[in-house]
């Protein structure tokens, strides 16, 4: 090779990493109290976080903070973009805060998710984290220096808007993204999320929804033989064929859940934030699937989505269906939140949707948390916890929802109040908001991230009109 | 004994009774977890409430919630009269609930304050207690039924105005009396309290001030003969005379308690809220004490004080100043709370006060709270958890504080919103304006118990408005 040619490598490389906006970070550590509410276990451990201070006024500039949710901070930092995308015009300092049990922000190391140790998980805890984190990057001061804004998506939309509503004095503003914290039991129909994943196919072709209702009687009774068995397994790359009724049910739930990840996820553009995956992922999907077809012909053309859905980068060996990870998250410990504290009761009808009907069962699921955790769930603990539907007395908090994600139908959809605001995307998926801009944007991402600037703009103007009567 | 003399004497015994003001309750029990923000532990335990339905409009009336301090909570609803007093006119269901820990809401029986079990005493765990009890009273429901009002005083105040805070969802509105929320390291001057027992004791007489102030010397000096101390011991009815310098030490700790006790608790009235004593006790002091005294006149004249603090009923056997309770409170949780969060740094000048200079040594205090309880306090704990003077955000809180009483110095003087205000009450001891109504009550504790009941109006008017726009 020479010399030229790898210079133009290099070049190339160079402007690769330009255009994939590799954003730059240092990652550090903040020590915090395993139990905040409590003195009986006195140890302390490390959360992580990540700082980008180039952008950053250090005479006033505010802190703009993610809450981090159920993952490594790093898949947070990379897809909210909006963040970065902002941060040199309000001269801000980026601080991306690791949800403790996720990622290496582990209390007890690889044990961390051990039954005895797995109980300090609750978000309670993680807000308390996020307090003292704040409290040190104010530098302990009584009077706060720099307004903090609250960025989140997903749960760590549910996370940024219980901030601002626990520690209202340590954070002047938050954005919660496609937070879904009417999901808790009783407060929306336990069918929303799956009607809102169809509905997100419906709009691309009705008779896509139409193929994937029926696949899944077809498919149950297509797996009865051994030789249509390896046939799947051949067509779609299984990594082992399915055996017996077990089996088929971990596909069956493969499928469900590729199908809710595809509508969750679908961005007018190429990402990778759960998993590699085309530009409009449900259209790619409903590609294949836009005649009506059954048989093999039908299990053919489901095969091609889960190779898109699994293998979209052609890096993939084979499909693992039995493998239930939450894609680049790293979300384990998210399982046993869901059994504890964040009970958000999912159910299918398979009329307003397109899946099997399974109802909602409380019992089985206690049950089964017990036996996984050697825990009960407290149903209602969120809820009074975090006040459910009942939030008026909070103040500048924005939850934006896209009405293509799933999610929105535990988001809140109407303002409660002139500063707790709703923001509805009409064609967005989950959090679009929150990542960086691009070409394909649908105009109404940007208009919400118009709002969201206006909304930080008022809540910096508050913050400084308070801090100059105090002087 | 005739039957028209048995007649009689219950006759009397009935008025005195009804001059007595006995309040009539139930007592109930309400489960709740032992660690309400992790679930590692997963016992549950059963505090204690007090219910008044009397005077209730079941279809609408509103909830009094007092939210119970360090103490049994009897004691609290017995000197809590304000509450009795307004019930009937709001037609409001009364309910008096028990601080975890304190009481018989014990969470390891007699066991709950030995070191391996009194961890989870702690505010936050409190006020979770609260929580879910006012879920329970409002049936569960996901929009509440009734309005709920929190009152508290001193430490109960602090909790009542917390409440309010982090549950805005739960409770309307809070009437938070002598509560000294500014108490934490750093934010007030650690002489201000007893600043204030001085001034208390000053503006009956400057020469009851001096003779205190040059009695711990005299005092120390006198003790050094064994005659002397048998001589006190005689003259103050002392359960054993002073033998070395630690018994000294614990009889001048005794006295000074005494002097913060009488001040704190300085009420028109005859009262046995923390210990039974007369009217303005500090005036009943100070009379001993009006003309510049030494020697044995000034130790008799004292002497004369700890009769009326120690024997006020003529019941006790001898005074044992070895005794560090809390009167009538049974209140030794607090010192363990004392040594976790509710840090609040007390010292004395000598100067600007009556007392010996003393003080604040963070650092030995710590290294005593570890010997005794085997925990580090963490200084900054409640100031990031509950806003410090930071409170801005919220809403619906009225802070009272009487200028007679030295935790004022710790209280909330001056409005910061119009919905977080400050009620000063000029000549008013701990938490007068939450006691019954009594002819001997100035002006200013009836204008601030008028203020209270506009502002309980207001909030119930705003609840019924937001619960009408919901129908």
């Amino acid at each position: 090779m020479t010399k030229i040619t790898m210079l133009l490598i290099v070049l190339i490389l160079a402007i690769f990493n330009l255009v994939n906006c590799e954003y730059q970070y240092e990652t550090k550590l903040f020590k915090v109290p395993l139990d905040h509410f409590g003195y009986q276990r006195n140890e302390s451990f490390n959360i992580r976080y990540l700082v980008n201070d180039s952008f950053w006024d250090i005479g006033s500039g505010p802190i703009f903070f993610y809450t981090g949710n159920e993952g490594q901070i790093e898949t947070f930092a990379q897809h909210t973009g909006f963040m970065w995308d902002i941060a040199s015009s309000y001269r801000a300092k980026l601080v991306f805060a690791e949800h403790r049990y996720y990622g290496h922000s582990m209390p007890f190391g690889n044990k961390s998710l051990d039954n005895e140790h797995v109980g300090y998980l609750t978000a309670a805890q993680a807000l308390a984290d996020y307090a003292d984190l704040i409290n040190y990057l104010q530098g302990d001061r009584l009077k706060p220096k720099y307004p903090v804004i609250a960025f989140g998506g997903s749960y760590g939309g549910m996370l940024s808007a219980y901030f601002r509503m626990k520690y209202p004095h340590l954070v002047t503003g938050a954005i919660a993204a496609s937070a879904p914290v009417h999901m808790y039991p009783n407060m929306v129909p336990c069918e929303v999320f799956h009607r809102i994943v169809t509905s997100s196919f419906k709009i691309v072709n009705q008779k896509c929804v139409d193929n994937i209702r029926s696949s899944w009687s077809e498919l149950r009774t297509f797996l009865g033989s051994q030789n249509n068995s390896d046939w799947l397994k051949n067509n779609w790359n299984l990594c082992a064929p399915t055996k017996n009724s077990t089996d088929v049910q971990s596909l069956v739930d493969y499928l469900q859940s590729m199908f809710e990840t595809l509508a969750m996820v679908n961005y007018p553009f190429q990402s990778d934030f759960l998993m590699p995956l085309p530009a409009q992922p449900v259209r790619v999907a409903c590609q294949y699937l836009s005649e009506k077809l059954n048989g093999t012909q039908l299990f053919a053309a489901i095969g091609k989505v889960v190779q898109v859905y699994a293998n979209y980068t052609g890096k993939t060996d084979c499909v693992n269906y039995k493998n239930t990870d939450y894609g680049n998250l790293d979300a384990s410990g998210w399982d046993y939140q869901a059994c504890t504290e964040m009970i958000m009761p999912m159910c299918t009808t398979g009329v307003d949707d397109m899946f099997e009907a399974s109802p909602w069962n409380f019992t089985k699921y206690a049950e089964d948390c017990h036996k996984k955790y050697n825990v009960y769930p407290r149903p209602d603990a969120a809820r009074i916890e975090y006040g459910g539907d009942r939030i008026k007395a909070a103040s500048n908090i924005v939850f934006s929802n896209g009405l293509l994600d799933p999610w929105a139908g535990g988001g809140i959809l109407n303002s409660i109040s002139s500063t707790v605001t709703a923001v509805v995307i009409i064609d967005a998926a989950h959090h679009l908001d929150l990542m960086a801009a691009n070409a394909q944007d649908p105009e109404s991402v940007k208009m919400a991230r118009n709002i969201h600037r206006q909304n930080i703009d008022k809540w910096l103007r508050e913050f400084r009109d308070e801090q100059s009567k105090r002087h």
